[in-house]
């Protein structure tokens, strides 16, 4: 609403320029309590995707940063989310092992290219590209990955060595396995997954119960997670069951602030990771507008989708500067940022500054975390992506939709997640075709003594000898065209006294070259055979277009401003 | 119009149960000539696909009866044509040599894989599929690849060897054999082209002038492609041009009806040309379909799109059965056969039974035959295949369309036909999506004294305070449901006053799963504030599906039949 000024000053966000003490001890209080939520996050998500746990640390800090200098969410914590985790190790597997020092660079390039890719995407303003993906594809998406995900964990839950390269053989590898299973690593597992598992479902409500109130119950029970770290950490420690027992833990983290530093990717790797970086910037994108927009709503704020691609853009480039992997905007922990009190990216902030006061000093601490501890707090996470409610809905109110859920969800775990979610946009854009090739049309008459047209098939109307008027409930294009030639050519087959055919156009938004093309041809046609194609009810904008058409010329004349005048043309009514 | 009946009869095609003695003499001489138009263009389609000259001659019989069979034009010519020819050598280039038996038996088994799909779509009329591609994408291809089979036709008639990988490979290897072109080729070659072009442009007029009618004129102007093959046979043949000036011909034609029989592919066959089969079968049918369907309706005739599907999968199944490679309805031979006066398919039958009789005994007539006048005819042909005029009238009407034809153009030119035509369908859809993500939404209010309503912009109108009234001009799916969302928190942050949201569902054809779910949201989330979300004017098909579903049941009540009722609800007039 104020005119841009353009003092220094300007360069800075808005919430920055303007804000106001009372903002502070919100956002202090989420910033710490998303960073104890973030601390097990970012080591769980570096595992998932293949990276040694200092790269998790590293995508936490600038990335957060970043997103708070050019994003549009008050309420968004940006850092390592389980999906593009899963996407960055499916992108790197074919091109090299994961851990190694290759594996991280290519992490590196590939958020270096996921972030290019947005901040391109945000200054061209394309936004609209978010909107290939259907609800129901993501979805199946997330459903999919989550057991992709879920079962790509259980090696750690019982200790063991599993390849895995495809789910099949990740489940085959298990079961050859599960002889050599390390008892004391899964009883570590099962013992974090259960108290995980109740701890999501009982601590809360018990925490009432003793007194607290209900928000901050559900916020301590977010903290869940780090208690199971904690403990775990001690358990291993005592007993030092990494020597005593082979139990896998983190080890040695890297202390110290990451360096910054870019090597820049060449052409081969470019060629290699366009495809799933592209991936990963639009379901990162999807995924993090929806969330922002749900939050935003609930405080009557907006959500720029043009900012946002900025926002997440410089999130990833900033995290390829600082050593990390791609990066997006979590569902859980914007949740609880919101929850506790976030009122501006200074939340963030504040998580990031945690961050780093971790990782310069305190990752010796994380030596004994065993690996069990962190695999059951994936599982737990991303078991609660799990979405059926979606697919029930779909279900019931369209097939199609339904289907292509499945379809993606099954795509994703047979084929892996770059194939299943191409499949699942595939699907999508055939769905809309499939329907739109098949529009509603009606053959319409007056309602006796009114100047309103109906369906003949549904009413008692009055038509005019020899004029054939047909409503098109659809735009005309490509995919429909022929079915409308078809359907002409077929009524007036059925009744050859037809001399004029009048299509009602009240429901035809656009109409693109190769419907263009059809009405031409079928206008010639008729003509041969005596016939006169006319219109009514043409909207402004496609009134427009067609004027200056071979047909626009042709068809002068015969196109009504309405039904009623076309019926009560002279000569004919 | 008639009950079918199942008598043993009714197992042969319509035309035939019901044929005519008047339909005899028009039959016959559309086949007659035909066949002189197919001999040459059998064997130089061959030659374009990488093929034996005598596999061109296997598909231009069997594959005709089976269409004739099954079909539903009464004058489509079905045989090799150039574009199949071209994508049958780009599919079979990865995996085998041109011209080895490995080669020809992919070629085989590549229209046996084609005409199964077809065969199955037609079951499953799945005739829309052949929406998926706009006219301008077709047009580009067609263009592109009439360049492509154009310059890969040019080293025949320089007589030397060139690799053809790629189209700039070609080119560059074109230039480097310069040195070498056998003139007396290049001679034989372009006396073809001229004579060809001549006639093309000259012949008809001229023989008009001497007395011939217009009709017969222009039908012996298609003989001239034979009359080009038998007067350099004979060039050939005298001076012993083969020998002499080695001068490259067809050679050895083997004599005698091909052996029917079948090797069926193994997976790994499938596995590589799969694809390519699914684009030749599309790109054949959809050029088919609109051939027939523009020369069916000339003569009031209609085409059944799955009726085709069965036909065209016949011919291609009937073409592998016989050693023969992928074959579709041809444009120009089409055309001649409908202006020879072929009334019914048994034209094609006649041309069927010649063709056999040319296999059976007047192969050695090839024996002399120079390539390079069978790369003229080749080059004629589709030279006339590029449409300037598509993308002219693109130009001036669609601009998106118009990108998208010269990217399939260029993207076939310079990436192949196979990425070129998925990118081209690439292109039609994000098109699609681009522009329904951007669908006209208008603020309405009413037109003082009446029941109409229009946009405020554009019109004085009354609105009722706290009522937004929001037209949206496109049904409602996941391209565009978030922009619907957006205008309207937009509209709200605009005018706090709002109180009742009402959306105008008049030109809502459709609401797909993810528009329901962003519906569903903003509902509970206006809500919240306050706020009232309406319906007004939806369509009966999509009352049906919304009436069972959460937000139906919220919105009761809150649903009107008209914009005026809407705006006369008692307690906000």
């Amino acid at each position: 609403m104020t005119t841009p000024s353009f003092s220094p000053a300007s360069a800075l966000p808005q919430w920055l320029r303007h804000y106001q003490k009372a903002w502070l001890a919100g956002d202090i209080t989420a910033g710490l309590i998303v960073t104890v939520m973030l601390i097990p996050q970012s080591l769980a998500y570096a595992l998932l995707a293949g990276l040694p746990p200092e790269v998790g640390l590293y995508a936490s800090i600038l990335p957060i940063v970043a997103y708070a200098l050019l994003g549009s969410s008050m309420t968004l914590a940006v850092g390592p989310v389980a999906v593009a985790s899963l996407m960055t190790a499916s992108a790197l597997a074919p091109f090299a092992v994961a851990g190694t020092t290759e594996y991280v660079t290519l992490a590196v390039q590939l958020s270096l290219i996921s972030g290019a890719m947005l901040l391109a995407f945000g200054a061209l303003r394309l936004g609209f590209l978010a909107y290939f993906l259907s609800h129901p594809v993501i979805s199946g998406f997330i459903t999919g990955s989550a057991v992709v995900i879920a079962i790509g964990q259980l090696k750690h839950l019982l200790g063991v060595r599993v390849p895995s390269s495809s789910t099949w053989e990740t489940l085959r590898g298990l079961v050859y396995a599960l002889p050599q299973t390390n008892l004391t690593t899964l009883a570590l597992g099962l013992g974090s997954l259960v108290f995980l598992v109740l701890a999501r479902r009982y601590l809360s409500g018990w925490l009432v119960r003793v007194g607290l109130p209900a928000k901050v119950a559900d916020l301590v029970t977010k903290l869940a997670p780090m208690a199971a770290v904690l403990v775990s950490i001690a358990v291993v420690a005592l007993w030092r069951l990494d020597i005593n027992a082979k139990v896998s833990v983190v080890g040695v983290v890297p202390q110290g602030l990451p360096q910054l530093g870019l090597e820049l990717p060449g052409f081969t790797t470019i060629g290699q990771l366009w495809l799933p970086a592209l991936l990963i910037a639009l379901v990162g994108f999807v995924e993090s507008v929806s969330v922002a927009q749900s939050l935003a709503l609930k405080r009557q704020q907006r959500i720029a989708p043009n900012k946002e691609l900025l926002g997440l853009g410089a999130a990833n480039v900033a995290s390829a500067l600082s050593g990390g992997y791609p990066v997006t905007g979590g569902f859980a922990r914007s949740v609880v940022n919101f929850a506790a009190g976030a009122n501006t990216p200074l939340a963030g902030v504040v998580s990031a500054a945690l961050m780093a006061v971790v990782i310069a000093s305190m990752t010796g601490a994380f030596y004994y975390l065993p690996h069990a501890a962190l695999a059951a707090t994936i599982i737990v996470a991303v078991v609660s992506l799990v979405d059926f409610d979606t697919l029930k809905e779909a279900w019931h109110y369209d097939r199609a939709d339904a289907l292509s859920l499945i379809a993606t969800a099954l795509g994703v775990i047979t084929m892996g997640v770059e194939v299943g979610i191409l499949m699942g946009v595939a699907l999508s854009l055939g769905v809309l075709v499939w329907r739109s090739s098949r529009p509603h049309m009606a053959v319409v008459g007056r309602v006796p003594g009114t100047e309103h047209f109906r369906n003949v098939e549904r009413h008692t109307v009055e038509t005019v000898p020899g004029l054939l008027a047909l409503r098109v409930d659809e735009s005309l294009f490509f995919a429909n065209a022929t079915a409308l030639e078809d359907r002409i050519e077929a009524l007036i087959h059925q009744d050859p006294t037809v001399r004029r055919v009048l299509l009602v156009c009240s429901a035809v938004n656009q109409v693109d070259t190769t419907a263009l093309g059809v009405l031409t041809e079928l206008n010639t046609s008729l003509a041969k055979r005596g016939i006169t194609l006319e219109l009514a009810e043409v909207k402004g904008p496609v009134m427009d277009r067609l004027q200056h058409t071979a047909l626009g010329l042709a068809l002068q004349g015969r196109v009504f401003q309405s039904v009623h005048a076309a019926f009560s043309r002279p000569g004919t009514a």
